[in-house]
């Protein structure tokens, strides 16, 4: 069985590759278990660190909304799909019209050639709490209507309804879970709205000064790489009737702040690592992340068996360990 | 200033038309008064009935979704745009390719004619009580949350956020009415799922025998054609703060049953009218029939001033009146 993972050069979609060819299986449409024979990490962008030397593994460069591509993406061997690529937060707002080709447009092409395969593929795919949004109640609840205040979230909101449909219809088999935030993300700050979550403990503890663009009461809702790469590998395993009607639930994460997050930092790195960090609000980064909600009572999902992060502090010594080689700058 | 309906052919866009050619005016963009000086209807049908002779008035046949007939539709002079066009919700269950052509990737098409003006038009769009369904509340509140069950309003629910996100980004002032049933209806059964709703007093008040689709018990939320042309209107009147962030509401209508129609009119029409009645469940039309919520507590709508009708009994007296010319077969 073929496996396909759009934004496959991303951070996550890496992480993602790594852990299914350590895997060797996942479950088809028919839901039994299958080897993985080949899978396929499509992006716009080359990798940025080498691939694993595994002969199952492929990089497919391109736009996923070119036909031509898509082709040669989506083949009758395709098992299952993780889409994950996305113009993010920042990026669709300055740019509306880039991320409704992307996020939209060029998402209703995949999920077109999904349904071309006619063997109900399945499909797990990456939204996010940024479909919430605005006048929202303390906390979020399963049956919290999505309000998105962006054009990220918007689209976001809009792939679910299609994924709905098109799974109700039996041309897919579709997982959509709204991704937390993701902590601490490696790499460098991204025009991602909450680039800043991740930025105001990796840059502080590579010793790199970092302006953080909101305050540090403001809140987010976290999620660890490790846990969200799990979380996709639980979404795909769990049965089409467990899953039901409805394809979509918000992740179980972790309530912090920033604050939290620099007290945590400074447990790992002391005060020479908060002395790198500066406070520069951005006005725009802040509307924006203001509209996103940081409670969430992920009842539906917790039953399904996905799982939350233990702390943030666990989150940074993860980091610490996994990306910077346990040595603090 | 330019108005346009699309969908302008079909009942209700007819009855519009009439009505704004007798008003003369409505509210630009800047929110002044300004005389309708043209109005144009577009369809893919012609219209079934002669078009009021007015020289404000023009028909221009074809497919919305066209390229080369948006250019001659959405002209720099459109200052308000109501888009009644859609396949219906059976048409786009039973053709999945046409629903998402017409109702979604047209409707984006004329979302971005308007955005392409630089005039922030008026837009009034007929959603449908279709976007929500299945595992509902007893009575849908204004937060219930959207859960399409068809693809028809699924794609209703989509253009919902596509015209919240175009009117946050100042490309239009988009206002989105989900529509009750709309009852009576004149003209024949179509693949409305809703048809029956309509025809089941329409038919046998016209002389003809009626074969119900549905069982006397089931239920619907309704509003009369009269009802909707007004709603519409005073969608299309409300400033833009008044709507605020959030431009898709559910309209007030009537909870009634198809025997509340039967006993109404029976009262009209007598035992004779209703003897033309057999009742042939069809399990398609119930099961999607049976995921529409049929109480509402439109608390947004009514403050905002949106009215309901006086009675089941006064639409079908309406019915008799306007549409058999007072004659009952």
């Amino acid at each position: 069985m073929k496996v396909v993972i759009t934004g496959g050069a991303g951070f996550i979609g890496l992480r993602l590759a790594r852990r299914l060819l350590e895997l060797g299986h996942l479950i088809d449409s028919s839901g039994e278990e299958r080897a993985i024979t080949k899978l396929v990490l499509n992006d716009i962008a080359e990798p940025s660190v080498p691939l694993p030397e595994d002969t199952r593994l492929n990089f497919l460069p391109g736009d996923f909304g070119e036909p031509a591509l898509l082709d040669q993406l989506i083949t009758p061997d395709t098992g299952v799909v993780f889409h994950l690529a996305a113009v993010v937060s920042g990026g669709a707002e300055e740019d509306f019209d880039l991320g409704m080709r992307v996020n939209l447009h060029n998402t209703q092409c995949l999920l077109e050639s999904l349904r071309a395969l006619e063997t109900c593929p399945r499909l797990v795919f990456a939204s996010s709490v940024a479909a919430y949004g605005g006048d929202l109640p303390e906390v979020i609840q399963d049956d919290t209507p999505l309000t998105p205040q962006t054009s990220y979230g918007g689209q976001k909101a809009i792939t679910e309804f299609l994924i709905n449909d098109y799974t109700r219809r039996g041309f897919l088999d579709g997982r959509a879970l709204r991704l937390p935030t993701i902590v601490v993300r490696p790499g460098k700050p991204n025009k991602a709205a909450s680039s800043f979550a991740s930025a105001v403990v990796r840059e502080p503890l590579q010793g790199t000064p970092y302006a953080c663009p909101v305050a540090p009461e403001t809140g987010v809702w976290v999620l660890s790489p490790k846990q969200v790469v799990e979380s996709f590998l639980h979404a795909e395993r769990l049965p089409a009737e467990t899953w039901g009607f409805h394809r979509a639930l918000a992740l179980p994460g972790l309530t912090t702040t920033v604050q939290d997050m620099v007290d945590a930092m400074r447990a790992v790195g002391g005060e020479k690592v908060v002395d790198r960090l500066s406070w520069e609000p951005d006005p725009v980064i802040e509307r924006i992340v203001r509209t996103w909600p940081v409670r969430f009572a992920p009842k539906r999902a917790l039953d399904m068996g996905f799982e939350a992060d233990a702390g943030i502090s666990q989150m940074i010594d993860d980091f610490v360990r996994e990306e910077l080689q346990g040595q603090v700058a």
